[in-house]
């Protein structure tokens, strides 16, 4: 019928009985009349386990080795998952990210894949077999050294890998039902989405929502392929990532405004305080920042009070950024002239998303009187065309999502679905 | 100055403590002028750890499989191992088998090294790096599937090597200090030995001793590559296993008639009773067995008597091979005609080993009475150029074993070697 790519996530093959469940599941789909690639991670715990080893032989490990060491990860789940299928009397063969043909530049711990040559891959389907792909890892084109692609990289592994072979959808498992309109753990009500954009679920995903990277959904977008987000642990639909033009003419009519509410609590908030008001100062203090490497989310400038001749800058980094963005920003103290720095790490950044936003104005009033009812402080705004983000007091985190949940019809004991034209 | 290889086994990297002493005496050995390039086994019971998970998954894993599994073990080790060296302030970089050139046939997990290619090896060593080469594994040429080499596999990876790069030795270290002239743990004056041939080295290690394998000496003498064998965890000198040419004329004076006594306790002794005394009885007998692939060693056939005109057939096998070896008999019982048969685990088998025993007649006089002064008593005898061996009652092995090494003149306390010309 088509061809179907399965990436299993590490918690889906975390122990002998995990990886025989997997297996069945693969060969399932297999004799349901498709061909079958399947992506793997890292057993369980395998990956931290061996990076605590390497720490205890190097205080700083040779990245090069690093990506060598960590790769020992997938070829130990991919071997094991390979058995299993062949004890189901179907035909498994495991390939390393460079036997499938995962072509990365050679930035160790970040690789980058550049070209996808998966000759070895298309070969074992024609022989009717099933190819088990180490997800994260591949080989670098110049020096033809192994590399790992780093955070989201088991789920780039397996778009990048569906794109290459046309593949019909590219299926992700994990230990959950599917995309939610919200993290259940902190909004008890979030409900399943059964269908999302692209655009969607990468304004999500780039601010918190933890089910899939990106970098992934990036990937998947740039070739048109769709993602099914699935549980490994139950037969649910779970959630169809696609692109806007995928929803039909009369699924659009139903489509919600909001796909759902996001929230990070890793990032920090600093301040720059004192800042004298004049042309290029902003330009001095992000240029400081950009070449220490800092990624910098939102940006607030307040206006200048015409006593002092002085203003504040405030931006967002990931916490584990903080120390490093405050460190950049004292050696230019002198440089700039302002006068202090605070490093906050007490926020939570909440966001709305939702592609209805575009034709509903009535979105932000509907987002500030909730959380103003809910008696949570906004200490900073940005928005992009889909999406509007606050951040908040950490503290505030569970009541600020649960009430923009609710007051968007989001809840699944009450109005299920918010539909397009409400106008709110 | 020259080119050393230096394999390390599992117990010389068996954790992050033993990997930083492995790195400071490879360190060292560049610093005194040396290239160096190491072969790595996996670190302690990494292997057998492997080997559990995939019994865990399935009661007979497929061998490609399994090998892609394995070699994940060196995969850590020689990473790790390459971290260690690289905080000493040397550059190292770690290549697994199939980067290092390690082509081998398809026969998964005993596959048989066709070719070294080590390219990449070289260039790591022309940048002045130094090679971590994982041991025991390979590519096959035909599939370009991964492989091991089965038993004694990281030794004969790394003479392997160090023939195709010409190196000038191949130090193998391993947790004693050398090849002894007995297993101290069954003879506690067994001494170490300096110096032996590659041919007697074979036969100890044909027979029974465990310190290097066949294979890997083979290979050694195949491209006369001294061997020096070591321990990791002293500066000892060791053992060096070379040629017989290479012993100098006045070297030869002294050479020891016997180089060491080896036993085995690992052989099953089957005996088929009652064969009919005709033509080809004897053929059929060892073609069942050739094709249930049970390895023969030693073979026995009794003088039959007149009276019944039947024989009996003696042989001895792989304790691991005695149940296929006696279901390969059974099936050709009515064809053949034997009356029963037994199948006997609780034998040993003592060989006395040196090359002076071409020219020294006395040996086997000597090896046979201090036997029967021990009370051992003798059920099976085979010999070679080089060699007598004998098989007796498992329980006897240490008297058996003590009594030649006495005999000889062995004991580390008594007279130490035995030179050539006594006429023993």
């Amino acid at each position: 019928m088509g061809l179907i790519v399965q990436k299993y996530g590490g918690s889906s093959v975390a122990d002998a009985a995990s990886v025989k469940r997997v297996a069945r599941r693969i060969v399932d789909t297999k004799n349901e009349g498709h061909d079958v690639v399947v992506i793997v991670s890292a057993m369980g715990d395998t990956t931290d386990e061996l990076i605590n080893l390497a720490e205890q032989v190097s205080p700083s490990p040779a990245a090069r080795e690093l990506d060598m060491l960590l790769t020992a990860g997938e070829r130990i789940s991919m071997a094991v998952l390979a058995m299993a299928i062949h004890d189901l009397g179907v035909e498994a063969r495991s390939y390393t990210g460079s036997q499938a043909g995962l072509i990365t530049d050679s930035a160790h711990g970040r690789a980058r894949i550049i070209d996808v040559t998966p000759g070895r891959i298309q070969s074992a389907l024609a022989d009717g077999a099933i190819p088990i792909v180490a997800g994260f890892q591949g080989v670098a084109q110049d020096t033809k050294d192994i590399t790992t692609l780093g955070r989201g990289g088991s789920d780039t592994t397996a778009v990048a890998l569906a794109a290459a072979l046309g593949a019909d959808v590219c299926e992700i498992y994990t230990d959950v039902d599917g995309v939610f309109s919200a993290d259940p753990r902190i909004a008890p009500k979030a409900r399943q989405v059964p269908r999302i954009t692209y655009q969607e679920m990468m304004e999500l995903a780039a601010n918190g929502a933890k089910i899939l990277h990106l970098r992934c959904v990036e990937y998947a977008r740039r070739f048109d392929l769709p993602i099914h987000v699935r549980s490994s642990f139950s037969a649910k639909n779970g959630t169809f990532v696609v692109s806007d033009s995928s929803v039909s003419e009369g699924e659009a009519m139903e489509q919600p405004i909001i796909a759902g509410v996001a929230h990070d609590l890793g990032d920090a908030k600093v301040t720059v305080i004192g800042v004298p008001d004049k042309p290029g100062e902003a330009a001095a203090i992000f240029r400081a920042l950009a070449d220490a490497e800092v990624n910098i989310d939102m940006i607030v400038q307040n206006i200048s009070t015409a006593a002092t001749g002085r203003t504040d800058v405030t931006f967002t980094c990931p916490m584990s950024d903080g120390q490093k963005a405050t460190a950049a920003l004292e050696a230019v103290r002198q440089q700039i002239g302002f006068e202090s720095l605070t490093n906050d790490d007490g926020i939570a950044k909440i966001s709305l998303v939702g592609a209805g936003m575009r034709s509903n104005p009535g979105v932000s009033a509907t987002f500030f009187e909730a959380l103003a009812q809910a008696g949570v402080n906004v200490e900073m705004i940005s928005t992009s065309e889909i999406r509007i983000s606050v951040v908040t007091r950490a503290e505030s985190v569970a009541t600020a999502v649960q009430a923009v949940h609710t007051a968007f019809g989001l809840d699944a004991d009450g109005e299920a679905v918010v539909y397009g034209g409400t106008g709110r």
